[in-house]
């Protein structure tokens, strides 16, 4: 089915799609009860969306005595959603399914700084070949999300001043993707769609959690009252330039001791050139003669070796996001901290010491109950993330297409 | 009229008493349009709550041309709201009307950390006071509202582990209550109401603001997507324990370099008494050898004469919450920052010092459009929030005891 023969909706049909979508795979009267509808209400509303192609039932659910009832899903033939997470180094591309399962995946490193021109060309490459894999059109194409390092102004969909990529400021992603589809785009902050997408994995069971990704900058979702927070100027979650370190080095940014600039993937591989020169590291010395020079990872594999340097690195990059994260803990009383990005793959030490300067440096109560850990979705969460928006933007906008309509 | 010949509500006539509790006294219209009613429901609904003694007409709107609109408001006879707000150090309590109009207020010098049994004497005794001061008798509260400076269970209205005061743990103050007044309780953090307090005032025109309170301790009060937010323990706003300098003093919570330690009113006075018998300051010497210690006034009134060594300090703690903000800007981006408490008594200083520390650390995105000043609502901020609070929760009150009688 292709996007323009989709009935639009009115508010209550608009109630049941969502709850769908933020439900594993609910009954008539589980969406019933959840909506304060009378079954016989939620039966008419459903049975009208299964008609119009938005709903689809795919079996049984687990018995609970008596005749089972269908589970319910977003119709798989209302077309594909395209979410991409755009990181500083690396893009990934993923086609997901209306149920927000990805169904086919592609990433691949890339520079951001090269500017949109270079980096779309090859976004959109990705994305035909993706459709092309799994047999389909751009007329395919439900929606569209996209993540990008950087503050992004929401209505616009366009990037405002991004600190990592200067050549974006304004940029319009939706007039680059216009020409090959006609599917609404919608973009937004990499680390706020991380946050959307757990907030989908978990099915909103949580209100309020933070998600801290940590790569060549860092940043941080939140999720506050059970929806992502973008704040009063979309910039909320920039903690990349928290200080922790009156003393420290001088930040991109001009003020000294950011963790960005003392704690992040650059950061970590400049610390790794020190101790090889130093003489502190023969592992790191050796991986820097051969490359000349060091990643994140370098230092992640000496570490996992057990290299002393490298672990004193990973330790003290650690304890850095610790630091800031204790007082944005003291702040926000989160019940959950997710830990995602690149770096979180120099190993378990990282983990170990952020979480031991988060709970030294916290107050009690705001550490009694918080957990602390890697982000479940993984990779992953950012494409999730950008589907769960797009996905989120059409269902709205049908409604408010026939709104219009009924206006005129 | 007395609490318990008030008519119970159903939803739709909440809706329109919330309605006018955050307008500016409006018209049946503007219920309307704000509600998204009929005019001939809006005008069913009011007639209802008139009879019933919730609303009252007030006089008539600003003319628009034609007849006049009655100004609709809270009823004056439904009686009065309680509101205390409880400092470390200070205690003020004021009788409000249902419109949140402050109709007696006292406050008084108390030590929180002699105990609820002493604190709570004297509140009752002012309580009783202000009433028989207005000719009202205990049975006239409509509902009691309490800001106290600690960690609060909102349900059940208990103090949790508060440091600033230990003899509070887990005491009822519900029930210290009960024997004088039917009226409910509802005790939440200082200020968490200093927040409800502005986010009153400005008819919730901004949604995403901060409020600090810098007195004994540190606190900040948040409002995020249009509610104050109280974090997953009830422990968010926590910012006195940030750290502002690894190499600071130690807190009495046993970290070093905690904001509060650092910049809040007895770090004030001990660098006053430090400046004093250094003999930086012949005026804070003097001060001394009156009294024999230094309060933060005392600062402050030096540096209103110009002595230099009070100007430092009064600067150099402004600097030190300003670093605080700083991070907490970064992470929230609102669109205003209130800063209330009796250090901002200490002179324009403070302030600027504080403004000037956000917007050389913060990033240009977060505070292109940031407002700092001090709260509008000034020491009223707490009593006001909690005469907002209590009048709220008798508000939903009178709705879930009828559904529950519906139920039955």
């Amino acid at each position: 089915m292709s996007r323009a023969r989709l009935a639009p909706l009115v508010a209550n049909e608009l109630g049941v799609l969502e709850a769908v979508m933020w439900s594993h795979g609910p009954s008539r009267d589980a969406l019933a009860a959840q909506l304060g509808f009378s079954r016989t209400r939620a039966n008419a509303l459903v049975a009208g969306l299964i008609d119009e192609g938005w709903l689809d039932e795919v079996g049984p659910q687990a018995s609970s005595g008596g005749r089972r009832a269908e589970t319910l899903q977003l119709h798989r033939g209302l077309g594909v959603l395209l979410g991409v997470d755009l990181g500083a180094t690396g893009v990934e591309v993923a086609v997901l399914a209306p149920d927000l399962q990805v169904l086919a995946r592609h990433a691949q490193p890339v520079d951001v700084r090269e500017g949109p021109g270079v980096v779309f060309t090859l976004i959109r490459t990705v994305m035909r070949r993706l459709l092309t894999q799994l047999k389909l059109k751009a007329r395919d194409v439900l929606g569209i999300g996209i993540g990008v390092p950087g503050p992004v102004d929401f209505a616009s969909g366009q990037l405002v001043e991004p600190p990592l990529m200067p050549l974006w400021d304004r940029y319009s992603i939706r007039d680059d993707l216009r020409a090959e589809y006609e599917a609404p785009v919608w973009v937004d902050n990499d680390v706020n769609l991380m946050a959307l997408g757990e907030l989908w994995r978990l099915r909103r069971t949580l209100s309020n959690f933070l998600v801290i990704k940590i790569g060549t900058g860092i940043g941080c979702g939140i999720v506050c009252h059970g929806e992502v927070y973008r704040g009063a100027n979309g910039s909320a979650g920039d903690v990349g330039h928290i200080c922790v370190d009156p003393a420290g080095p001088r930040c991109r940014c001009g003020n000294l001791g950011c963790v960005e600039a003392m704690a992040a993937g650059p950061a970590i591989a400049r610390m790794g050139v020190e101790a090889a020169q130093a003489g502190q590291s023969e592992w790191l010395a050796n991986a820097l003669s051969e490359r000349s020079e060091l990643r994140p990872e370098d230092i992640g594999n000496a570490s996992r070796h057990g290299d002393a340097a490298a672990n004193a690195i990973v330790q003290r990059s650690g304890a850095l996001v610790g630091q800031m994260l204790a007082s944005v803990v003291n702040f926000f009383n989160p019940s959950h901290v997710f830990i995602g990005g690149g770096v979180t793959g120099i190993g378990p030490l990282f983990l170990a010491s952020l979480r031991q300067s988060v709970y030294q440096r916290s107050l009690a109560l705001s550490t009694r109950h918080l957990e602390i850990g890697l982000s479940p979705l993984g990779a992953d969460a950012g494409v999730i993330g950008a589907g769960v928006l797009a996905l989120q933007e059409v269902l709205r906008q049908s409604v408010s297409s026939k709104r219009e309509r009924v206006a005129a």
